[in-house]
């Protein structure tokens, strides 16, 4: 692996991927395509001989990312699609007796993202029936398979798209996806122990005045609620939220109850 | 958390997976996750609400999974597809307000399979285009995003399906025990969302008729309290408390207010 990868920049490693589909039939595939690399932040789109092409049902698919299809070179050959690259990968499910020998695609996407460092790299898709030809996966230096159901291993070839672009994604990012805020709105402040306490024993109170607790028969019932409460990390509002509950069912409660609550 | 956990075999917690489709559009998109799910060995989907339905569209794009099609529930509410689960997960790219902190889907994946050991386990997706409403998103326990090009996160619904159960079929079948939890005294077998549900409403009557809460100027209580209990992953013995301690407050209450709560 190139030592130098580090100092590529996640986007820059992305930017250097091409995406080839070889062959494609249905322009909608080529438009799905389109928008499966987008969500990813892929952008080089080569296609090689597609049966349908241009065509509204490639736009339609790619929906906002139509710009991949405006910036997508159309080849003759699979020789203009690879041409400067530094590695070919062929994406293929089936096993060949030629051909490297296949890895996941999670094994090898930082693989292929170390290779983009030293120049462009191509991901070579193939026809959705007959799949790569063994003459395309020839001229690839790795075959690379998505894991699958044995009995059905026919992934759309969107799909196959956006799951490469997935784990390329993810392996650019290095599995840090760029801004997530793991805040909550809503979320306040902890609750201090003193207000979870007056908690519980108002709780309790009320529990043993409305007959659900037996003090001479407690059956574990306060420890199996503490162990609840204690699970969530109660926050301020929240406690607010519970003794008001509490407060609110107290005054309705007959004189009589109020009064044994007060102790 | 349920420790016999590890002997689920990879394909029995597969099978335990729901795919949920609320409210989906174009019937080619149920075809499209029909397909995703079963080349990662999914097969139980669900479709609350969909425009159109059944439609050849849908079949087209199954291409060889129309078996999953065949044997998919049509819902009317959401109650119905999450009936008897013991985890619904919210896909969702938006952060919202309120629900659960948001989840990647790698890191979700494995924690999801844990929970398909005690039981049922739906993953919620929403419209094409609107996504899941808030309440949708609060009726689940878990919101999971697919870390995404920032400035284009518009994954297709095949599409975030495809990743979804791609990410869930590799956890399975990872080899490493599914996230063992420290086992808890007390431990018992997750609720059900029904029992949570029954819960949620007994106790916003209860708020109602002891004027805690207002009907007409709620402020959140109801989706601050479901954010609350939502962190704890409820237990069935727990729910059968904090039903019990409702219960044991409204046969205390006056008679008219009893009545108030029974509608």
């Amino acid at each position: 692996m190139n030592p130098a990868l580090a100092s590529l920049s996640p986007q820059l490693s992305l930017d250097k991927i091409r995406i080839v589909l070889s062959h494609t039939s249905h322009p909608g595939n080529i438009g799905a395509a389109a928008r499966a690399m987008k969500t990813m932040g892929l952008s080089r789109l080569m296609l090689v001989n597609p049966k349908r092409y241009p065509d509204n049902e490639a736009i339609a698919r790619a929906a906002g990312a139509e710009d991949i299809l405006v910036n997508a070179t159309v080849c003759d050959n699979l020789d203009q699609a690879l041409a400067g690259t530094v590695l070919a990968v062929a994406i293929s499910a089936r096993h060949r007796n030629l051909g490297p020998a296949p890895m996941q695609a999670r094994t090898a996407a930082p693989e292929i993202l170390a290779q983009a460092v030293s120049g462009e790299v191509a991901l070579l898709f193939g026809n959705e029936t007959a799949g790569l030809s063994n003459d395309e996966v020839q001229r690839c230096q790795r075959t690379v398979f998505i894991p699958a159901n044995p009995d059905y291993t026919s992934l759309n070839l969107g799909s196959a798209v956006q799951l490469l672009s997935y784990e390329l994604r993810l392996a650019a990012f290095d599995g840090r996806p760029p801004v997530v805020t793991k805040a909550v709105p809503f979320a306040s402040p902890p609750a201090t122990n003193d207000d979870i306490e007056r908690f519980y024993t108002h709780l309790e109170r009320i529990m043993v005045v409305t007959d659900f607790l037996d003090p001479q028969q407690p059956k574990r019932l306060l420890p199996k609620l503490r162990r609840l409460f204690s699970r969530t990390e109660l926050e301020r509002d929240e406690i607010n939220i519970l003794r008001g509950i509490l407060d609110a069912v107290e005054r309705k409660l007959p004189s009589t109850l109020q009064a044994a609550i007060k102790g």
